[in-house]
């Protein structure tokens, strides 16, 4: 079974040459995933739940004793005894208490710190292995390319073949996955063992080659690995690891501590993590970010002092700019045009890049020849990207020879390069002169690299290999700053200011606030601001960086979605677009407008062949449960799954044993007291009684577990309430029945398994059909079933905004629509999906979509919703044996 | 009826000595402010809808010119006329979609910018008045004495009693109250034009008295009153200026602009308003804020400069902290002991503050007396403060003649004063003079600082002005740190490195991390580090200061509330506490552990009688509605006062007059046709018709709006569920009933008002109670109530965490607990309340609570609940005239 799961597991996910994509609809996978999940935790809850008594128990065993010690002539028990249960008790409840954040928070923070320091420590052994290499073979240029071409092509073709085999689910940022995440879709496979070693190890390689790659997406990914695996560790020890809600909230502390840590930037991480992974922040979740995020960059500092990299704690980045003068007000429009220039240049990127995936996608023949050869793709453009970059060719006329983090520290120089005049204290000067070409202007080698840096990085992040974006463009933002503080120098070399004193313009404030004016273009963040005060380790900038930032913002969020949601388009996965900025049609469009009006339900005293019909026509994964079909009064929401697992209980092989035994039996009575009159009568209230009590007997060993009466937890959470919706196919009791065919399409023919042989299965296919059509008519018995009492209920004047925010808020999958108790429609995820693109009309007008120029490239998931019924077949129809079709079946099918 | 209005408000708000406290229970207030408010909206609201109408037939005009310009054979309009039309609408769409949120923000932000400056600007002219009056008087010390300590008594006095005869609601910080009301609950009279008015010129004149007292609370305040100002205003232009989500949306980006333009820190003042004001935070709405926080800011600095009070745009407390070895890994136990004492000391100021509050509210003497002079208060206070620091008195040992911001700026100094040798070149050395006494010590001046100023800014916090506790608290904390800082300087003259190079302790970096440390240990909130990072311009010691804040946090946490939820627990305001930090027991506590079985329920075929004995004995705001007391199946909410006035409707004077009437026309009818048989039987029927023609025309001017079958929004905000609920008794039409006295203990006698008088009331109190008696039987109709359809729904096995969460993401008041469909219980605020506070006991076993020391201060608040309904009869009873009483009336209320 376990096996079966995994192998199926592969299938849902279809390698595709860059991002893989997924066939099988995310949610669904996800609820399997719940599922399976929930049953292997069952146990340990049960466990748990011993200990919260014992603890709770602890409570009231010291609230007694608070008691006696009042009272003191009650006090009869020896004091010893009474000492060693309390050291006992003490010692259990600060396991369970203290054990419980803190903890976790710190072990978290010292464990990325530690990972973020190794990765960047081989990086840096790669790169300058590289560079060793390269400067040993200067006396021949042509050995010095194929060593600098070689060495990276190896070691991103080793990062993606390696990605592919372990866990091809490492392959990316990360962000775009942990958003889904935080939004309360289970995507288990992310958190494993094997997707963290193939992150890490891939994520280095990838890096050590020297690509425009970046690490703070996979370090989020990383960090809530981390957290996933730590949590899982911690739970052997007890406490209340397995909560569902806690382990959301630890996710999103371990978002915050992944860029903290790659950075070094603790407010700057929280801030961007909270910004790229949420919509609705708790803010008492604020202090586990913050905790966790300055624990691990206090660590991964720390260690760089032991290192002796560093002489005491400081930015990673650090600047001189002056102080006293940081900037002049009148360079503030120069600012603002960074900033709206970088807005730009970021919904460029983040276009070019779907461009690059999209347009490889559909060419058909090109895609197939490299999904054969996997690993070619990544090599070519390795190949293509060392190539231009290597130093002796194109690469001096771009810096080529610079590594991403030697062209950053140069960017971010106080030194004015136009002027070429003064030179300052500073050591560094070996790395600035790869800016300078002795035949062309530095403003040509800005430009060059801008260029060419763009193309390359948009090109290199879609390789499949472990990488984010965010530090090449950052790099890409701060030589677009550099270039125009450069001539602002070059047109006003005495700086603007008329006072009398002459302050400089400092060209490197230019390519601070560029890097962060560029970089929250792409992801369509703020926080790009706070992360580059903390790279930099000076503030002074502020304001120029804020204006820059939020400009970029304005004019890319209005342009193009952020880089990680259009992964999330890309790699399909299950999300709920954002609302645009302040388009208020969203207030005018309610409910009744969007909503589905032809709700599928089924009545609280419907018959088993309606429910069979419901099943057949509808494709929802809910059913609303009402009182009648006249009165609609909404009492309920009920799961597919179980619907299916009463129809096969009701039409099961076990069942329809019973019924033959029975059967017998009468058979036999009645041979034997024929004359007895009103014996048919008798008979059929014996069978009745026998059914009453065979029905509660089954339910001990059928799949449903026997809580009858006991409600379940509401829809809040998707993973709460949808429990293992495929188990029932894949059992081994529901196997028989003709019309349960008509679900599964072909049924498991497992009778000789069937260990209950004492009655011999007799029936024609005539006589079964017969039963069936009987049992059909019986009226459906919800005692086992496990119905959702309190799905989440909305009215038709409901408006859109107010729709989306309960949806995001609560991580909603669909809402009832009910007018005084009665229902009248349904809006689940697609519907408010296409609502907010804008492919609804209200009052027979088209509502102009927010990111129009975007709608087209995501295909609608209508398709994949229509065709889970067919799925669901087929899955089965692979899994169990193939059994002979009677022409009746086939009739029956084909309706 | 507006009159009345505001009389009641001012009756509902007990002025209390230093805050106010209200007597009402907030919620019914509010309630009642958004009735009115809604009502006066109404007309508006249809020219709204109108207007956007137009705009969606304007986008469909554009859409069929694109068909149009797409064929173009099918062009016939000239084109000059469809120019023009364009043209308007252009301008029409231009105002509507870009005056949206950008024109907003910027204009909030400018507003703020200019109030900000403008207070600072008279502060500080009223600061310097005071330094020349006690300069000039050198020569006489007790004419300097009296110079000293008059003008901020008179400061003081004038602003009390200004804000009190203005604006009382305008006292104190305002966040609470932000908080409060972004939560959901309006406060309607926080927002006013009087409230800004008193709250501006109150704060300049309490803070222009030098008392230690801060302006960031204040600001949040004003900067919420801007919002709300310039959204009524901006509404007069059209918009969706009106709509609600969207106001709470725009007051959380006021409170980040407030902090901003405050300490000029765009990015610190949305985080910290972000902390302090929400439970869940909107990650869509963060750009608000930041753009809006960052244009003030920016105004906010570019005034300085134009003012030549800088040269350029730097930080309000620049400090020059040396870059490249900002402080030593060794003296991180230094800050970490900081943090630790800074969240002990914060816990201090809470309990501190709180408890001088509740003694002088406890003595009832002394509380009588200075109710009675109200400004004496503030004045003792006032001259208590400014005689301990006269300069040439007691003020010579802790720096008395520095003003808030001259202290800070000494404090936050790069040199190191312990050592007092190494001068350089800075200007302000007159005033750190003020921390050298030729006799004494700096660190005894230091301690005294601290120790007296601790006392003073938590005494002076309780006088009833505009004030906060921010900044006194900085300057504590800076301080502090700087006390620290200089005895480590004592002990290590040399700095703690040892390798080789000399780099000195820099007590200044201390004081930074000692001021967000104790800020952070007041306010609960990490962003203070923020907040100081671009307060100084330098954000080099951001480890040390990230590690004193948390750690401060973590001891201020788990000892007291934050001074914001005291202050909220002191007034009264309706809030839902926070869970603590990892209780984890709220996992395990479920709903049905606390919620209240015995629901009050009306059936859909209940009698009036019914809903009289249910609106009599219960005391909820709303009241379940199932389909009948054996199915339970929970159907919607009706709110009180619906009810209510369905009630008086029933039994009103108008439906008794034409009762009258119509017995009248009968008698008639009688009397001719007196043969005829079978009359009774036609008169009956004719009765009948007539009756219901007469309830329909009543509903057109029944306070009630005709909107038969058209369902409200469902209870996601309070203010949009509750409507109106007190005008009902203050309608002129319900004036009458013995049964409905038993609601309102007095009914109104205003016969001699009524203009229907062709039929005299001639009935006797018998037969009144009789016709009453005969209207209770009849079946309610529901049709012309409004019932919220979609109540809150919870069940049984909803854990408290989650419940907490629902509650404070949908800002809920009570939610009812339900199984199938069925109602079982119902959980409000109260309990949940109760719940954290941990007076509720799970399987038998109390629950430890996590604020224990908290918990007795606040009185609970079921008392206020209970006389709820008393409160209705006392108003109701004050509001209109007197009536006989009969005896049976007298019998009847007594039950």
């Amino acid at each position: 079974m376990a096996g079966d799961g995994s192998d199926q597991r592969a299938l849902q996910y279809e390698q595709t040459l860059m991002y893989g994509r997924y066939t099988q609809e995310l949610g669904v996978y996800a609820k399997e995933e719940a599922a399976r999940l929930r049953e292997s935790g069952q146990r340990r809850s049960v466990s748990d739940r011993s200990r919260t008594l014992d603890l709770l128990e602890y409570d009231k065993g010291r609230c007694a004793k608070c008691r006696r010690a009042g009272y003191p002539y009650v006090l009869e028990a020896p004091a010893h005894d009474f000492i060693s249960v309390c050291t006992v008790r003490c010692q259990k409840f600060l396991i369970s208490r203290v054990g419980e954040d803190w903890i976790f928070l710190i072990l978290l923070g010292l464990l990325m710190a530690l990972v973020s320091w190794v990765v960047d420590f081989c990086i840096a052994i790669c790169l300058q292995a590289q560079k060793w290499m390269y400067g040993g073979l200067d006396s021949n240029v042509f050995l010095q390319y194929l060593a600098w071409v070689t060495y990276p092509v190896v070691l991103i073709t080793f990062s993606a073949g390696f990605t592919q085999i372990l866990a091809p689910q490492a392959v990316g940022s990360g962000i775009p996955e942990m958003k889904t995440i935080l939004r309360g879709v289970v995507l288990k496979e992310y958190l494993t063992f094997k997707t963290f070693v193939a992150k890490v190890i891939g994520l280095t390689c990838a890096l050590g080659s020297g690509m425009p790659l970046g690490k703070e997406g996979p370090f989020v990914h990383i960090a809530s690995l981390c957290a996933a695996l730590l949590s899982k560790f911690m739970s052997l020890f007890g406490g209340i690891y397995e909560n569902e809600s806690r382990n959301i909230e630890m996710l999103a502390a371990a978002c915050a501590v992944g860029v903290g840590c790659c950075f070094a930037a603790p407010i700057g991480g929280v801030l961007f993590s909270i910004e790229v992974t949420s919509t609705f922040f708790a803010v008492r979740n604020y202090w586990r970010g913050f905790f966790a995020a300055t624990f691990s960059a206090f660590i991964f500092r720390v260690l760089a002092v032991w290192n002796r990299d560093e002489e005491t704690i400081t930015a990673l980045f650090k600047t001189r700019f002056r102080l006293d003068f940081p900037f002049d007000l009148q360079e503030l429009p120069a600012f603002a045009v960074i900033g709206i220039a970088s807005g730009f240049g970021g919904a460029l990127f983040v276009y070019l890049n779907r461009l690059i995936v999209q347009f490889i996608r559909k060419q058909k023949a090109i895609n197939r020849f490299l999904m054969k050869k996997r690993l070619l793709y990544p090599a070519l453009v390795t190949l293509l990207v060392s190539t231009l970059t290597f130093p002796p060719g194109f690469g001096q006329f771009m810096a080529g020879k610079l590594t991403q983090k030697e062209s950053l520290v140069t960017l971010l120089d106080n030194r004015t390069w136009a002027k070429q005049g003064i030179a300052e204290e500073f050591d560094y000067i070996g790395h600035s002169q790869a800016w300078k070409h002795p035949q062309v202007n530095v403003f040509v080698t800005l430009v060059l690299f801008i260029v060419m840096k763009f193309w390359m990085s948009a090109l290199a992040t879609t390789i499949p290999v472990p990488c984010g974006a965010f530090m090449p463009v950052f790099v890409i933002g701060a030589a677009f700053g550099r270039l125009v503080g450069e001539s602002m120098a070059a047109w006003f070399p005495d700086g603007i200011n008329t006072d009398g004193t002459i302050y400089p313009i400092v060209p490197g404030g230019y390519a601070v606030v560029g890097a962060a004016a560029l970089s929250g273009a792409v992801t369509h963040t703020v926080s790009t601001a706070v992360i580059v005060f903390e790279l930099t380790g000076q503030i002074s900038h502020i304001l120029p960086v804020m204006i820059a930032v939020i400009l970029a913002n304005a004019v890319a969020q209005s342009l193009q979605p952020s880089l990680y949601d259009s992964i999330i388009r890309i790699k399909k996965l299950p999300y709920l677009p954002e609302l645009g900025w302040g388009h208020h049609e969203k207030y005018n469009i309610r409910v009744e407008d969007i909503m589905v009006r032809d709700v599928r339900y089924i009545t609280l005293n419907c018959c088993y062949r309606d429910l069979h019909n419901v099943l057949l026509t509808g494709h929802l994964k809910t059913l609303a449960l009402v009182e009648s079909a006249e009165s609609m009064i909404l009492l309920g929401s009920i799961e597919r799954a179980q619907l299916q697992s009463l129809l096969s209980q009701q039409l099961g092989r076990p069942r329809r044993l019973e019924y033959i035994r029975e059967r017998a039996l009468a058979e036999k009575k009645r041979m034997s007291v024929v004359s007895n009159p009103g014996s048919e009568d008798g008979s059929q209230r014996v069978s009745q009684e026998v059914r009453f009590q065979i029905s509660t007997e089954e339910s001990t060993f059928s799949p449903v577990r026997p809580v009858p009466q006991k409600p379940l937890k509401p829809a809040l959470k998707r993973s709460s309430v949808v429990e293992r919706p495929t188990e029932i196919p894949t059992s081994p009791h529901d196997n028989s029945g003709i019309a349960l065919k008509n679900l599964f399409c072909a049924s498991p023919d497992a009778e000789g398994l069937e260990d209950d042989g004492d009655v011999e299965d007799d029936m024609t296919i005539r006589e079964i059909a017969e039963w069936e059509e009987m049992q059909l008519d019986e009226q459906v018995n919800f005692n086992n079933c496990k119905i959702d009492p309190a799905p989440f209920q909305l009215v038709e004047r409901t408006s859109l905004h107010k729709t989306h925010t309960i949806f995001s808020l609560l991580g909603l999958d669909h809402a009832y629509v009910t007018s005084i108790g009665r229902l009248i429609g349904v809006v689940s995820l697609k519907e408010l999906r296409k609502a907010i693109e804008g492919s609804v009309t209200v009052k027979g007008v088209k509502v102009r979509p927010p990111l129009a120029s975007f709608r087209d490239s995501g295909t609608s998931s209508s398709e994949n919703e229509a065709t889970e019924l067919h799925k669901l077949w087929d899955r089965h129809k692979s899994m169990s044996l193939p059994r002979e079709h009677t022409p009746s079946e086939s009739d029956e099918k084909s309706q």
